[in-house]
């Protein structure tokens, strides 16, 4: 039996599985379709969490003219949302507000009574990550770039470890990113980074042979910190996104307990194998209600819309240890 | 209150609006389908003009061997065609028939009392802009290549600007050209050919940042030149193809009034999303109603179809200058 | 009238046309659909034959890591399939089992009162083809790699040719092959093998411009072998992988003596155009039944399903014939 | 025995040939070496002229920032030159100074009374040829772009042909083009241009393998125009580029009477197998003596330095003739 | 007249120049050959720094398996150096000696009382930062992989800035890296690093078209602080790289203020555009004397040799200003 | 004590070293220069073999088109050679003329009585193995195109192994071959061709990363076969090849009992860094005498010259134990 180590979420999105598949998905996926704002074309890559009994969350929202920025989102149940008409707004410390060029792949993380923005930033062109704080969802305050370019997919860990702050990103190049590995970089003010770690390399099971990035921020059990990733397989014609999974060593967090050598969701539904850029699944949040084990799984389809899938701490747990490498 | 120029189309193809979107598919759509003709798998990019109270139209079919050529359609109502079962035939000069490599993206402008069919030809094995003229629909005579490879995507204004011709056109290089902008030349005989001039640059909204090429011939309002195009994004599955629209000053068709930042048409559709070539929206010909503003554009889908799309001149204009940069 | 010249297979899978097409589609395609087998995502490109009075066939199999196998299957009407839940083993001389490191794309040839199978194998991560063999779809021994990496699509003819096996085979590189052409290569003993003669070259036709690869066994027939193969066209949204046809000399299998320029199947249905890798028509097997003249063809779509597609000998013929270059 | 059709050149540059080679490098090569010019580090492809009795050129001059502009240069006996320190200017018609971005490998031809330079220019970053006319060697008036983007290499017929100026080109993409091959267009004012026909295309012969491009301004024969051109080989290493020549038929010279197989020259000097690009010679002149048949050719070698090299017309065809394919 | 502020170094190595060059070549360069150590087949990239009175430097020994390491050596001239047969050896905190994969174009840098050997380590097989310290150059400590991979050119301020360290550096990608630009970073104790600037992006100018990468330390002057750099253009045949110098400002290093469109120095001598890569000037270390305001670069020639040129303050000045764009 | 197993030789050209390397250049290199027959202007990598006391050999000779061809040649001292002025006449089994689309880097192996050919032919524009015989070096019979494209780099071991004739070659693609390993291939008759296995893969050496091919036909020691081969290296400049050595068992030539991890020559001598394709060392023929254990390497030197290195096998044995990985 697996603990899921945090806060119980009794309004967890759920639907009972119908099969034995470790995770399936939602049937009334998708759950954001497209142009679910004015001027908005698609909202996928997208970051949900629990916030005052409710769900809020930061939203990739691609506009009309291809440039893709931040929204935000409210949602009662985390199923059906309300968004801003315009994108987030972000200040800086002087009170001047952030101009983004572009913003996409936001995460959300609550530590330390903050909830932590982390997107991927457009730098002079380059792409970056940026962080913002907020405790309201209504004043976001910019942070900072904690790396150099050109790295993405960063995520926090939920809480501290040893004192400092983790962040999990992916450096890779400037373009569309043939090669990508998941590391881990600390600090103890969020300003300045360092004993970057390897956490995972792409593997050999094909559909994680290109690339990987850290999906989710990570869940704590008892057996370990549960990611939830990306993998990426190169075919002739073009990139597969799945998701996979590992558990982290908690007394190390460099060390990989568990990689499970099956992908959780691969693109099978229609609205995952067609769209903008087609056959992405693409994780980004998690919800989890601690005394249920359940999870809930927020994923970006074809780059074109927001899924949803569930899972169940133990039955996930034997599936990641049967077909652990 | 933006007025067309020219003449009254009162049996355009329309269908009212659902939305506020600034131009709507047909319902009906896709209006060609697979093998439409004989021997023909895909009719799509393709271009119709009203002739004798109805309409008649060239359209690229790629016959079961993948090659295209042009192909003759005539249709009452502009939505149901009946096509030839041969190949257009075009006549040289000295009577003899001209013969392809390989022919396709057709266009047609009426000007001068001719029908122009401007098409990207085969010579060589290379891609250079093909120009025949036609009065009756029956007889094509061969004009000219006005320009060396490789150049595609070229379309003639339908009236002389100083007393000349002037081409559109989208030169690159020889394969699936990975950049291209939109260019103009002027000619006094539609043999010889010269002030060429940089009209649009693929611009820094994503959708159009891999490349731009015209589509239908401009369009004379009272503010300007309008100019539907198609301009394409890369995503690591690809390219995809939208449909933008720009105002060139009537004074100086080099200089570009108004640019929609915005693309007007971006693949949503399964017939646009998936086929030949998958997410492609690729313009090539617009009727319009000069008395009731209408517009009708004809635009292939994912290589495999033919879609029409409407909008009016007064909704299309101000979402232009809105979204202008 | 073309005669095939092989047994009779009275019960071989089978629906009438409805149109004129020289090959149409099974009404219920895809007979094989996604996750067939627990823990396998996708059969696709996969090998059927006669057996004991029903069928059985060698299956690609994905499993859920991504890597694909072989995975054997029996049915009563060459339809529905029951498959192994485990990977197909095989022997070497000594007894001791093969270790695979991956399997894709078997072929089966019954040839001399045994069943060959021969795929595309991973040794030392590089592509070369394996052959196999079998007499009662129990017991499979490991016969020998033939060739040098890195060479795909191999198969037999079905029959010794002067005293020698033949073998097709489609040589290229070690990646997503932007090449191919088939060859043949002859052995005495399944060991040695020579005499390699370059049989067709990837075509000016469009549809197989970048490379081509045999698929099914010949069938022979009073005119020649009838030879299926696929035929590959790039585009800018990558690959498109068709089917044609070829009937090769029977005096000397070297000499093409009808090649039909047009492709006799190309992605058209969902099952074909959307998938683990889009618009992919893949055929590896072919029943026929000499009285009736009827072949039904297997095919893997999309690199997901296992699609069956119909024709009758003096049909295709005289399709071949009529387009033959 | 073949005649050069054209004037005397007493004065032109010579040495004796000490081997049977078709076409002998000076002695004293370079001629003009490393940092000729104040503020300019390398000159190369130049272009020179017969000049009221003694020479004049336009030359390629790589100033310290790495951007080419072109140079005059004067010279008593061919071999010695004076430049300019500052960049040549060249007017508008409205008299105003023309912009240049960059400009580089011009040729200079005399017709007709004037002295034309044409050259590849950067417009908008593109390369377009461009063409000014001189009389004096004083003030040079810009003429016009005569084509579209991304052609270069571009030089004229000695005279008019038909009435009509005759433009070589060599059309290709915007990098370093991978491909290319010789074009004609013709027009009456130096304006419009049409009437283009492919003249030759890359070759058989390895050296000519990649693309090839017009070198020298078409030399007048009894036996048809001599033209001296260069073609490009791929190798592991890069490209090399050698010199060959071919003649046209004067009554239509989009005939090529003969082509030689064999190059005239490829880099085997230190001068030419090493500098700023390795293994180039890059031939962009001829000055020809009608009485004594004599020929040299300037060149460049390396992107670094200029050479010279002679011939004699009929030791010249002869080889030509021999070697013809 | 500007002012070096530093140590004096009457010991410089010197030679005065024999022309107007802002910096000039040492006349018996290169003052490192091929093979200067048992087993190490060339030396290049390498940094020199005065010590006791002498001079001792880090240099890039690529060992006759093509692998580089770090050696050490020294000299009583700066010129002829005495060598380690061995590679360098760096230990860590807990005293076992640190394992590298491999090690190249160290910088070395004196601050603090400390000097620092920043190179570029291979990690998993990733380019990263590496640094170590040493006092007498006998015992190395490693200190610390600073930043994420794929970051090459690394080299420190010699002083503290505000409190901080500061790290130049090159972001770019896993192979022969076709982009990148120079940032910096900051930290407070050589671990945590952040506030990374883009320092100057790839330049306009031809030489510096492709990538540019900080080279020697920064050297201090009353104008500002004087940074040698390479910048790379991209030729049919490979990169070229050469040597450029800017002015950043002393209140706020990431302010340019002054950058020379011109090279210092390119490849023009044999032991530069011949070697194993060719056309390679490569500064890593340069050497001062503030009395004189004499200056030495240790450069390397074309990944094969190590040369020596000089230049002084007020004549580079001027030259920098003269060419500042 | 390593033992050569072979004839005697004693006038093996041969100079003694003047330093400690393993291989020692020619000090008169290179043996054979540019343009050494009328109409070819390299020969390079090329075989030599002791004939009837004095020296023949096979040698790829580039003419003056480009295209390579094999050329004969005969030498008293194995130094200076004598070539016939046309290429190699090779006879098929019906007496007719081979027709060679074009042919290069030939091997020459004496075994059982016969020379054999062994060089990379063109076969329908690919490249393939083909072997041809002489005993008398006046006639030669075409034997076979032993394997399928696209392979290179064959040669034979001068004796059976187990009554099978070895072959090694390098599989790879169509073009400039980015990979490539060492592959063994049997036959009894030299037809048919079997029992491939791999011999060694390119390796973690960085002068030996990108590919590696045999080069020397294996020489027999009694510690097993001594094989030169080449190694080739990417930098961002294009490949180096280096030469390397290893030594297979000989109870398994399958297993490589030492491998030397240094490169035992690379590319340092002007005659090897520039030239046609710079930086190259491609040995293609050894030399042995058995008495005094004197070897000689013929290699060509930047595809342009041929070079001779000398080494002593007990002093090469020690060298590659020592360097072994």
């Amino acid at each position: 039996m697996t603990r899921i180590i945090g806060a119980n979420l009794p309004n967890i999105p759920w639907e009972d599985p119908t099969d034995e598949s470790p995770v399936w998905r939602y049937s009334a996926n998708p759950i954001i379709k497209r142009r679910p704002i004015k001027n908005v074309t698609r909202v996928f890559n997208s970051a949900v969490v629990p916030f005052n009994g409710k769900f809020a969350g930061i939203f990739r929202g691609e506009t009309n003219n291809g440039i893709p920025y931040l929204f935000r989102g409210f949602s009662d149940d985390g199923i059906n949302f309300r968004f801003d008409e315009k994108p987030l707004k972000v200040y800086l410390e002087n009170g001047e507000e952030y101009e983004f060029q572009y913003a996409y792949d936001p995460r959300v993380v609550e530590t330390e009574g903050s909830f932590y923005v982390i997107w991927c930033d457009g730098l002079e062109g380059n792409p970056v990550i940026g962080i913002a704080r907020t405790t309201d969802f209504e004043r976001f305050e910019f942070v900072s770039h904690p790396l150099l370019p050109y790295v993405r997919n960063g995520v926090f860990f939920p809480k501290k470890i040893n004192g400092e702050y983790v962040l999990l990103s992916r450096p890779s190049d400037n373009g569309h990113t043939p090669f990508g590995d998941i590391y881990s970089s600390r600090s103890r003010d969020l300003i300045y980074w360092g004993k970057h770690s390897l956490i995972m390399k792409s593997g050999w099971e094909w559909w994680q042979t290109l690339k990987i990035g850290a999906g989710c921020a990570p869940i704590e059990t008892d057996e370990g910190w549960l990611l939830f990733y990306h993998g990426v397989s190169l075919t002739c014609n073009g990139y597969v996104y799945s998701m996979g999974a590992a558990i982290l060593d908690k007394d190390d967090i460099t060390k990989v307990k568990y990689r499970c050598g099956n992908f959780l969701l691969t693109p099978e539904e229609e609205y995952e194998t067609v769209g903008f850029v087609s056959n992405v699944v693409f994780p980004c949040a998690a919800l989890c209600d601690a005394e249920s084990g359940r999870i809930a799984v927020y994923y970006g389809g074809a780059d074109t819309v927001v899924g949803l899938a569930f899972t169940e701490i133990n039955r996930l747990m034997d599936y990641i240890k049967k077909y652990s490498r």
